[in-house]
């Protein structure tokens, strides 16, 4: 059976998704936990493999099992074998040739800016703390240049594996409610860093060193090396994937 | 000079509030930031002593230093030398005779409920997790019924040091969006685990336990061992101190 997975992490204590040979990971994680259920050395594949430090909190999952399972005691189960920073949200039975990423029509990133002269106690593990005042009026125009289909070069990372640069951004916007500025992108896929590179330079934007109109020209040039500096990564978490 | 300073931190890693031989409190940190930094043993007193495991994102605390600082560097200086756990939002000087907790007017304590089957690792250092369906509605009623003055004995820790237990609530409100369900109380004063008190006998409502009315027997009665158990620490936030 074929089990499709929605689940919630706090990223900041593991080395991102994919199983490494030394390093807590989700991935690791839940094989581990299903090897302990089941006694099946069953692999976990995901809609969107996550770094180090990055967030979670609809990421979706899927895994293979030989043994058959409800549904409602899998999910019971695994949330009993896993550690307090992660969770499973759902569980549902699909067909068996479902590929969480493959079949992802589009997935959603949010990534969270504290803008105040003082950190935040609470927003700290998921916020990058940014002092100085940032123009989100100039940061939200800048972010819907990046609306429709492009060529992302300017914003993927130098080992990133993707066959072809060009993305359809379905949604760019950028909120302020207080010192918090939450910045949503949803694409139909993303290039390796390339909401934390578009963060990094969407804070120059709000900084007032670049204007917005500029990011046409950035996406046009498709040269990494113009944009801005990649952002930390506990400021981004997977929010949804959309099938 | 006197300071008021409006402080948050992750009560997480605090043994609470209060000073104490062992133990990591939220006093003594500030009071070693200030001994590094002027050379002063000076004493922090606070608007709410919070108890070990209680966050605060707006707690006011005050403290008199022989030296003269300018607000604005005093608040930079004590950001940069206490933890990450820790943040001072504001600084003002104050009359010499400001005292934090016989000034204040009233205090607004918030408590966070994650009622959901799966827990949530990002509200679980600041929320306690219900299993079990509450039924919102009953318990939003039984709130309602602890507005106005009365004797809170039946909501009172057995080591409360308040001379007489009556307390006046100005509003005492519970909202669900989603997962989450948020209590909020303001009152002139509070005794000693009150709120926790009542979120203990609101979740018993919410269980079906209790009925929304049986709240005013409760107070009738003011008998501690009548009311329901005492909430966890982790979900009760100190959010604002009214002047």
């Amino acid at each position: 059976m074929r089990f499709k997975l929605t689940i919630e992490y706090d990223g900041t204590d593991y080395h991102g998704w994919q199983v490494q040979p030394d390093g807590r990971t989700v991935q690791g994680v839940l094989e581990d936990a299903v090897g302990r259920l089941c006694g099946e050395r069953a692999r976990f594949t995901a809609a969107g493999r996550t770094d180090a430090g990055v967030h979670a909190s609809g990421q979706v999952v899927s895994v293979l099992l030989q043994r058959d399972i409800c549904a409602a005691r899998f999910m019971d189960a695994l949330n009993a074998l896993t550690p307090q920073d992660l969770a499973i949200k759902a569980v549902e039975v699909v067909a068996d040739d479902f590929h969480p990423r493959r079949a992802a029509r589009s997935r959603v990133y949010t990534y969270h800016i504290w803008n105040a002269r003082w950190r935040s106690p609470f927003w700290r593990r998921y916020a990058w703390h940014v002092v100085r005042p940032l123009d989100t009026d100039a940061m939200r125009a800048a972010a819907a240049r990046l609306r429709g289909e492009h060529d992302f070069s300017a914003f993927r990372a130098a080992g990133c594996a993707a066959k072809q640069p060009v993305r359809q951004v379905l949604r760019s916007e950028l909120q302020r409610a207080g010192h918090l500025i939450t910045y949503s992108i949803e694409a139909t896929g993303f290039l390796r860093y390339m909401v934390r590179n578009i963060i990094g330079t969407l804070v120059e934007v709000g900084r007032g060193e670049r204007r917005a109109a500029d990011m046409d020209e950035l996406l046009a040039r498709r040269d990494r090396t113009l944009a801005g500096p990649t952002a930390p990564a506990c400021g981004l978490c997977l929010t949804q994937v959309l099938y």
